[in-house]
């Protein structure tokens, strides 16, 4: 009887948790958008309202920890159950991060102030966060749902949103060669870009915490990557 | 006699918790100073071996959270013993960005083959990495020994390193305006500089798990901050 109590109270505060989890993921996700709409439209209050919100999902990263932990001193869970705790707090570190990386693209709006805005290169970062977003809701649904097959498509897919990366980069690159005004625009947007591109990293990671919770280990494969630090290389100009 | 056992249990699991972040502390500042070095020297081979250690680091976050858990689901400390656990949890989180920042500078050191390398910019990087890695160092001996004001300096302290970077970036974006061959090589100084500054970021993260260590609650006050996403702004070519 003791026991089933324990088991009862264990699985309320891991449901809690979990809807932590999923109330954090669903801000992660708005603010993702928000930013790079903020971004393309130069809408400056927007931006602002992004960077205001980040306090929420940091506070909420805090509630998280600080459950995961009590429910862990509290009712001493073994094994899977001690992953699934593990993996809320693995998870919300990620969205924590998801966060930061939106909240700074939020704070560069203010800063795309010139009147160069080709359509080709906004449309080359909508396309890369349409695909980063849809994995990080992809990856979440996974991890609700305990998904492991759907987790390692968001593991495999992560390439794409590297190669997309990579070919915007060449493209502004060429825009900074063609003028030299160009410049301080086509950096913001690669840094832009590069945020979107890291959170796309933070949704193969919940991916590799869906198969440790799963399967009670880390993922020992390495993970498909565009590698892209060599950018410049393939760049016009640079050989 | 129960109570006197399980906390000489605990406090020597807390002893080696301790003791593995410091040497997860130990490698990352090893590899910041590597990387740089790397970096400036165009030293290929150090390079890669940031690369490779890196794993080292993510292999030791992994011990920390799994001894840290199991010591909460064993030992059920309470208060500020349980904070000591969260902290140590904390850190080994930072140390691991710590370590992926100065992985994907040494990834780089590969794609600076031009022979552009203004001395004045590689001291410029320099000196902001022997900050920022002295920040790093002093934070972690005030983790190490609970010193509150040794770790608010820190806290304090990151203002300094904003600074240089923002001023280093200002420089970048003169030389690539000056002549478009510079670009590609500058790009990747100005995300190893944007990586430095992001280790301070780190810095002060972990001063403030040492304020929720020892004072049992988040820091509220905003951290002094050189806000560089506009750096734009001020360049030549831009108004």
């Amino acid at each position: 009887m003791a026991f089933e109590h324990t088991t009862k109270a264990f699985d309320s505060d891991l449901q809690e948790l979990t809807r932590l989890v999923a109330e954090m993921g669903g801000l992660a996700e708005r603010q993702i958008v928000d930013s790079v709409d903020a971004l393309t439209r130069r809408d400056v209050a927007l931006g602002a309202r992004v960077v205001a919100a980040d306090s929420e999902i940091d506070q909420l990263q805090r509630v998280i920890e600080e459950r995961a932990v009590l429910t862990i001193a509290r009712r001493q869970p073994m094994a899977v159950d001690l992953r699934e705790i593990v993996g809320a707090l693995r998870v919300a570190t990620d969205l924590e991060r998801i966060g930061d990386l939106a909240k700074n693209i939020g704070k560069r709006v203010n800063a795309l102030d010139n009147d160069f805005h080709p359509l080709k290169l906004i449309r080359g970062l909508e396309h890369m966060t349409d695909l980063v977003q849809s994995q990080v809701k992809a990856v979440l649904d996974a991890y609700a749902a305990h998904d492991l097959p759907a987790a390692m498509v968001v593991w495999n897919g992560d390439e794409e949103v590297d190669a997309i990366c990579t070919s915007l980069f060449r493209e502004l690159l060429t825009y900074m060669m063609e003028d030299p005004r160009n410049i301080s625009f086509c950096i913001h947007l690669m840094f832009c870009a590069k945020n979107i591109e890291r959170i796309g990293d933070h949704a193969t990671n919940i991916a590799e915490t869906v198969f440790y919770m799963i399967e009670g280990q880390q993922i020992l494969d390495k993970r498909p990557k565009g590698d892209m630090t060599n950018f410049a290389d393939a760049a016009p100009g640079n050989t």
